[in-house]
C-alpha cells in the first residue's frame, strides 16, 4: 500500500462526509418546521462534521493515485466506515439519552441497511431523528446496489453485474458509460421511492410515515417510525402488500431497471437468478401461510398477507414485523431463521447469500455430482446463456465458507457477553445477512437490541459491517499483503 | 447404470450380511452365558438374516461387472444401508418393545457410529442388546475409516489419504498394497480398542463395561451402557481422561498408525491436519474451562476434566457426555453448538467438516484474498508440500455447501414435525455430523431422542447415513445420470 493511495483515499472519505454533513440539514429543517428543538442538534452536527471534513479533504489534497484494486477496496471501506461515524454524530448530540455504542449501533445499522434498532420509544421521538436514520438508510441502500454493480464486480469480489458482462462495452469508453448508469441508478431509486411514499399513502399512511417508510423499504433496510414496525398497520393490509410490491422489486437486480430506463430494453429479465429468487420467495410464503391456516387456524388470506409481508421482508433482509412470528410456532420459527440466509438479487439493495449465488452453488453441485459418475467429462459451468469464470465460481465460495467461519466466530463472541443460544446464533446471523431482528424474546421481532451490553453492541455493529461489505471485502483488510509496498 | 453391475452390488451387500448376521452369534452366547432369555432373539435374528442374505447372494451369483466410479458408490450406499436394516432386526425381535422407527433410528445411529439413543434404561438391558449396539458402532467404526482411506479418495469424494497420494506405490501392484493396508487397519483398530478397554478396566470400570465402552470409544461413536453415558463415572476422572486420550488418538488419520505398522515410518506426521484438529481441540478446551472456573466457580482442574472430555467427545463426534454441559451457561452451549460442525481428521472415525477441510478452505480462502490484491498471481494450493488437485478442492467446497443447503432442510423437516428451534437446529447438525446428543432439554446431553415423533426419527436416520457418506456419495445415488445406461 503506497502512502499516496492511503492519501487519496482519505480524501475521498472527507469529501464524502462534506455531503453527508449537507444531508444533515434536511432533518434540522424538518426539526424547524414541526417546532422541535433538535434541529439545534443536527445543524451543530452539519457543521461539526461538515468543518471537520473539509479539514481533512484540504489537509489530503494531492496527486491522484495509480487506481488498483486495493485502493478500491480502502475506498470503499473507509467510505462505509466514515457514513457509520458521521450518521452517529447527530444521536450522540440529540436531546435523547444514547451511551456511545447505541449511537454506533444505531448509526451502523442504518447505514448498513440493516434496521436493527437500540430504540425503545419510537412513536414519540423528534421527527428529525426519525428522517435521520430513514436517510442513512436510504443512502446506505443507494450505496448497496452501487457496490454490488459498479465495484465489487470489478474487485473479482463476485457480483453478477450485466454491465460487467457486456464486454465489449467495457471497452468502449467505459467512464461515459458509468456515468449514464449512475445517473440512471439514482433517478430510478428515486422514482421507486417516490411511487412507493405514494403507494403507502394512498394506502392510508400519514405523508411523514410515508415518506419515512418509502426510504426504507426501497432500501430493504427496515427502520420504521413505530416500535410496532409495520405492526402498526396490522389492520390495514393494503400498507402491508404494498410493502411486500415494494421489497420484493427492490431486491431485483437494479440493472435490469436502469438498462430498461437507459437503453429501454428489457432483454436482462432473462437473468436467471430472478427465477431463482421468486421460487424461494414464493415457496416459503405459501409453505408458511398454509402451516398458519392449518396450525393456528389463521383464515387464509390473513395468513397469506402476513406470511407474504413478514417472509418477503426477512428474505429481502428488510426486516419488518407486521407480527411476531416467533409466536407462529416451531415451523415458522425454523422458516424464518432458514430464510434469513437468503437474499435477494445481486445489485439490489438486499444483504445474505443471494440468489445468484445459490444458482452458481447449485450449477457447481449438479456438475460435480456429474463428474462423480464421468470423471472425465467437463463442462461448463454457465449463468443464464454465459459461462461462470472461475474468478466468480471461486469469489461464491469464498464468501460461503467465510460466511460459515464468521458466523461461528461471532456466535461464540456474543455468547461470551452472556447471550442466550438463540439470541446469539440468530443476532449474529441477523448481523451478517444484513435483516434487522433477530429469533428469541430479545432480538425477535417484537423486541430490540437495547437490553444487550455494550460489548456486544460493538460486535453486531462490526457484523453488520462485514456483511454489507460481503465479507470478504472487510476481510481483504485485515491480511498483511494489503499493507506491503 | 448396467442390471450387470445392479446385481453384483446386490450380491455384494447380501455377502456382507451373511457376516453380520454370524456377528449376531456374539451377543447371542453372552446372554446365554449371562443366562438370560433374550440369547434366543439373537440366535433367531441370524438365522433368519443370514438364510435370507445367503438366498440374495446366490440368486445374485454372476459375471463380475466393469469396476467403474458408479458401481463404487452404489456399493458404499448399498453396504451400509444392509448393515442398518441387519442391525435392527434383533431390536424389532427382542424382548423390548421397540418401534420399527425406534429400531432403525438404534440401529441407522449405531452402524453410523453416531451415537444418539432412543433408549431409556441402558442400566437395566440385557447384556447381549448392550453388546450389539457397541458390535454395530466398533464395525461401523471401521467402516468409516475404510471409506475415508480407500474408498472416498479413489471416487473423487475427497478425503486425504496419504496411500493415494503416494502415487509411485499406486501404479506398482495397487491391490497387494491395498490388502496389506486393510490387515494393518484392522489389526490396529482391534489392538487400539484392546488397549482402550485395558486402560478403562484399569481406571475402575466393570469388566463389560470396560469392553463396550472401547468399542465406541475407539468408533468415536458414543453408544454408552448407562442412561447417564460417562456421567456414570463422573467422580473417577481417570475414567474420563482415559476415554478423552483414545478418543482423540481414534480421531487422527489412521493412515498414520498403518504406515508405521506396515513401514515402521513416522514422516506422515508431517500431515498439517493434525496441527490444526489439535489446535482447535486445545482452543475450545481451554476456553471452555477457563469459562467454567469464571463463570461457575468450578475448580480449575475439575473444570478442565470436564472441558476436555465433552468438547473432546464434541469435535471428535463421539458424543459422549460425563455432564449437562447445557447447564453450564451460555458460552459452553454456543462453543458446543460450533463444536459440533468440527470433527477430527480425514481417515480416521469421526464425522463433521474435519480438519482437512478447514485446512484446505483456509489456504482456498487466504490464496484468494491475495488474488484480490495481486490479481495476476497465481498460486497453487497446497496441502503440506503436496500441491492440492483441483478435483480434492472442488470436492472440499462442493461438500461444505451441500452440507448447509441439507442441514437448513432438515431443520424445516424436523421443525415441521413440531420440534423446537434448538431441538431441531441442533439435532439436525449432530445427525449430519454424527456427533450423537443435541442441544436443549430433549435432545441435549440429558435427554434421549425417545420423545421425538416416529416422522422425526426416520428423517434424523436419513441425516445419520447422508452425514456419514459425506453427503456427496448419497446426493450422487438422487441424480438422473446416475441411473443412465
Amino acid at each position: 500500500m503506497q502512502y499516496l493511495a492511503i492519501r487519496a483515499a482519505l480524501h475521498i472519505a472527507a469529501v464524502f462526509a462534506i455531503y453527508l454533513s449537507a444531508a444533515m440539514l434536511v432533518p434540522a429543517a424538518v426539526d424547524l418546521y414541526y417546532g422541535n428543538d433538535d434541529w439545534r442538534v443536527f445543524a451543530f452536527s452539519a457543521l461539526f462534521t461538515g468543518g471537520l471534513a473539509t479539514g481533512v479533504s484540504l489537509a489530503t489534497q494531492g496527486r491522484a493515485p495509480v487506481i488498483s484494486s486495493r485502493f478500491g477496496f480502502l475506498v470503499v471501506n473507509l467510505m462505509w466506515l466514515t457514513a457509520c461515524v458521521v450518521g452517529a454524530v447527530p444521536m450522540i448530540a440529540s436531546s435523547i439519552d444514547f451511551s456511545l455504542a447505541d449511537a454506533v449501533f444505531e448509526s451502523v445499522s442504518g447505514v448498513t441497511a440493516t434496521g436493527a434498532t437500540i430504540i425503545v420509544g419510537l412513536d414519540g421521538m423528534p421527527p428529525g431523528l426519525l428522517l435521520w436514520r430513514s436517510i442513512l438508510q436510504w443512502i446506505g441502500g443507494l450505496g448497496v446496489i452501487a457496490l454490488g454493480l459498479f465495484i465489487l464486480p470489478f474487485l473479482n469480489v463476485g457480483g453478477v453485474s450485466y454491465f460487467r458482462i457486456e464486454s465489449s462495452d467495457i471497452e468502449d469508453r467505459p467512464f461515459d458509460r458509468f456515468s449514464t448508469f449512475a445517473v440512471g441508478l439514482v433517478s430510478i431509486y428515486a422514482l421507486l421511492t417516490l411511487a412507493c411514499g405514494i403507494a403507502y399513502a394512498a394506502a392510508g399512511m400519514r405523508m411523514f410515515d410515508a415518506l419515512n417508510h418509502a426510504m426504507t423499504t426501497v432500501a430493504t433496510a427496515g427502520f420504521s417510525t413505530h416500535d410496532a414496525s409495520m405492526g402498526y398497520y396490522n389492520d390495514n393490509p393494503a400498507v402491508l402488500w404494498v410493502g411486500t410490491l415494494f421489497m420484493f422489486v427492490s431486491a431485483l437486480p437494479f440493472s435490469i431497471l436502469i438498462l430498461f430506463a437507459v437503453r429501454g430494453r428489457l432483454d436482462a429479465l432473462r437473468d436467471p437468478q430472478i427465477r431463482v429468487f421468486a421460487g424461494y420467495v414464493v415457496v416459503f410464503v405459501l409453505a408458511v401461510a398454509v402451516y398458519l391456516r392449518l396450525a393456528n387456524d389463521t383464515p387464509f388470506l390473513q395468513a397469506l398477507t402476513h406470511s407474504a409481508f413478514n417472509f418477503v421482508s426477512i428474505i429481502t433482509t428488510a426486516g419488518y414485523a407486521s407480527d411476531d412470528y416467533s409466536q407462529w410456532g416451531p415451523f415458522a420459527v425454523a422458516a424464518a431463521f432458514v430464510a434469513m440466509f437468503l437474499g435477494g438479487c445481486s445489485g439490489s439493495t438486499t444483504g445474505g447469500i443471494k440468489a445468484y449465488r445459490f444458482l452458481i452453488l447449485f450449477k457447481l453441485l449438479a456438475n460435480g455430482l456429474r463428474r462423480f459418475v464421468y470423471p472425465n467429462t467437463v463442462v461448463t459451468v454457465r449463468y443464464g446463456d454465459r459461462p461462470v469464470e472461475d474468478d466468480l465460481q471461486r469469489a461464491v465460495v469464498l464468501f460461503m465458507s467465510a460466511f460459515l467461519v464468521i458466523w461461528a466466530l461471532i456466535i461464540l463472541l456474543l455468547a461470551a457477553t452472556g447471550l442466550d443460544f438463540m439470541t446469539a446464533i440468530s443476532a449474529a446471523l441477523t448481523g451478517l445477512t444484513n435483516v434487522g431482528p433477530g429469533l428469541g424474546p430479545i432480538v425477535g421481532p417484537a423486541g430490540t437490541f437495547a437490553p444487550l451490553p455494550d460489548i456486544a453492541k460493538w460486535i453486531m455493529a462490526f457484523a453488520m459491517l462485514m456483511g454489507r461489505l460481503e465479507i470478504l471485502a472487510v476481510l481483504v483488510i485485515f491480511t498483511p499483503v494489503f499493507w506491503e509496498r
